[in-house]
């Protein structure tokens, strides 16, 4: 097999054979194909697109080129959650005690923030002491012990798709569908896992703005994870506005914790039970999603999802005294509000540009060398369709950075659109596909 | 301005300006652009196009990203001729001493040979002597003292050039009309031209397969050519067989000098007249392409072209009296025949095929790292239409490796089609666009 014929098959519109796909990503992976070759045919997959059976070969070759976890020793089945990425998106901190106290095991393998997008490994690791680097030892036994574990990618774990995410990254070739579905489903798959809920976001602040993309998505996610024959359940939820009020590391473990000790923030919690009753569902606890839903609302009620969290803090090493008392956690530098400037209903939000607030002020990264603070955030007050008085307070700043508060100010009232008339609200739930 | 933001706006279909494409060309010749951005880059460009203003503007970014040479204080019209390539094109050696002998200055920068194609070089170096790697100030005083001269890429004329064609030789990426443009655009107009002819080639051996591409490619170079005041005329020419009879490097040597010395090699012959002629009109020593051939014609018959040959031969160290008497030249090894397996009206020839077929005999290279043979290569004796029996020499094949004999054998019966009826013979210069 040569290289080049495979990228001109490609180029000129033909599907590649599953050999020729193991071809390209085992070589790659073993620095026998050079970057160069790499990325001109990952352009010409971004044009061209895969088929399924295409996808499918190629996350199955991302998923072998690492080590594929084996978790059938512990006993009943494993679901895991990804979500696509968003604004505020903590549901990860708050579903995966709600599943585990359920008795479903949840091995979850997460990742780290990217552009405007948090990532739950940041979040972790704002409480202090928590490990998200376990062996795959600590990892099975925390798992076995709790029903659940969060850790991030480690090196044995599809370290093809590492390396691939790194090159797409730099030559424009991120948002291409088979290329998203085969990095997601090789890094769930290697987990071990036999069900997975799928939160795909569309909107302003998502990767796929349109619905009509999130849904080609979903579908093709879908497809390829029913080809290893695992269970999957769909949502597609709205990122039109950042889910809860919190955004930022620290502040979002803060409001996770409110959501476990039953504070209703009503969309982040709609859809946090929904995400937990599916994999209660999956995991064979519930005899459907409404089902789930009501044992995860109850599982909230009676304290057992906070005491599992606090327990799963406690077996990886985090401080449980600052998950049971939040507010006795360090006060960041600085805090500023933002008054509106306007009297009317806030009908619009560019909530990528909210997301970029959060990392001016240093909870995210702009280079890969960025180091996190764990205190920095937006407390962003109101949802679509309310009315807001000029001077009312829209959003709390945290930094410990000052010249970092004029950029992230101007981007968020930047990004408010407050007009005379109400306009319809966006819909949480856009869609559950099973 | 930033790669990956140029990368993904032509991904995305749109236009780039000239400062997009000059950032390219100057930064990734300065190697402050990886290979892996530009190659996915070259493929987003392969795939969406680029409209007549960026062809022009990265054709200009090529040029100037090296010398370009000045000839004005060399009096007369400077005029220069590009084939496409194919098998037993040897029409440079031709009629630039046609040309030359006309009044016209020839400043011809060639190139080698190129998978199953021959280049003018690897010709000009079958020539004992004969030195292809002339300094600028030694090029300028053969034009200036013979009105022709014959040498290679320096490395002072479009590096860009050079840079680009070896990453699109490795991604896929060679075929594409605006990048073979700018590629040639560019080398011709460094040299200090004032009008080039065209000879784009159409068929089996040919680059472009189809008529209907290689009308693309003349109308892309024309309009670029135009862009910077050049003047120039296309020919669109035929290449389902070999042009002339014999392919290899001192082989074809031989057959131009037999043209020159007024043998009548009747395809081969035509299209060099047509070609001089028009180089001829360019150089206003001619009132249209038809004196031009005339003129061409009778600088044939009078000897003068050839007493042109020899000068240039002798300007640039080669030795004459091989030229003079070319049956003196080393004899082959190996000198084997090729007889017809079967009767008929040939009417198909895989002239690919037969151009690898040379390859193979040593006339070209397999890697870069090959040494070429020059008495290597075939004398291909039929015409398609004509008729062949049984037992016919249909090739000679000569080569100094009794090994290269059978694969070149095979490959070329395996290239020849044999039918009961004849069919309709190709158009040897299937359109002329001035």
């Amino acid at each position: 097999m040569n290289t080049v014929e495979i990228i001109k098959k490609k180029r000129d519109g033909h599907t590649l054979t599953s050999e020729e796909i193991e071809f390209i990503v085992s070589n790659y992976t073993e620095k026998k194909i050079p970057d160069y070759q790499l990325s001109a045919l990952l352009m010409a997959i971004y044009l061209n697109g895969m088929n399924g059976r295409e996808t499918t070969s190629l996350t199955k070759s991302m998923l072998y080129s690492g080590k594929v976890i084996d978790l059938n020793r512990i006993p009943g089945l494993k679901v895991d959650k990804h979500s696509t990425g968003g604004v505020g998106d903590k549901t990860s901190l708050i579903i995966a005690p709600i599943a585990a106290a359920a008795g479903v095991n949840v091995p979850m393998i997460s990742g780290r923030g990217l552009g405007h997008s948090g990532g739950t490994l940041d979040k972790l690791e704002s409480i202090p002491g928590f490990r998200i680097n376990l062996s795959l030892i600590d990892y099975k036994n925390v798992l076995k012990k709790c029903g659940a574990v969060l850790i991030g990618q480690t090196k044995e774990i599809t370290p093809a798709d590492k390396l691939f995410y790194a090159l797409r990254d730099v030559t424009a070739t991120v948002e291409s569908i088979p290329l998203i579905t085969a990095s997601i489903m090789s890094k769930k798959l290697a987990e071990g896992i036999d069900g997975l809920v799928l939160d795909v976001k569309t909107g302003s602040g998502a990767f796929m703005k349109k619905q009509k993309d999130a849904e080609l998505l979903s579908h093709s996610l879908m497809k390829t994870a029913r080809m290893f024959d695992k269970k999957v359940i769909t949502f597609i939820t709205d990122m039109n506005q950042p889910l809860g009020h919190y955004i930022g590391n620290w502040l979002e473990v803060y409001e996770s914790i409110k959501i476990l000790q039953g504070e209703k923030i009503e969309d982040l919690l709609t859809v946090s039970l929904n995400l937990a009753g599916a994999m209660i569902y999956l995991g064979n606890k519930a005899s459907d999603i409404t089902e789930g839903i009501e044992i995860a609302h109850s599982l909230i009620e009676n304290g057992k999802a906070f005491d599992k969290f606090l327990q799963i803090v406690a077996a990886q090493g985090g401080k449980t005294t600052l998950i049971k008392n939040p507010d006795k956690y360090t006060k960041p530098k600085i805090v500023e509000r933002i008054q509106s400037d306007a009297t009317g209903y806030l009908t619009n939000i560019n909530t990528y540009n909210i997301g970029m607030a959060a990392v001016e002020l240093g909870a995210g990264r702009k280079t890969k060398e960025d180091k996190i603070d764990p205190l920095a955030g937006i407390i962003f007050k109101p949802k679509l369709g309310d009315k807001i008085k000029r001077g009312d307070v829209i959003a709390e700043l945290h930094t410990s950075n000052e010249l970092n508060i004029q950029p992230a100010k101007e981007l968020i009232l930047a990004s408010l659109k407050i007009s005379k008339h109400n306009l319809h609200k966006h819909k949480l739930i856009k869609k559950v596909i099973q």
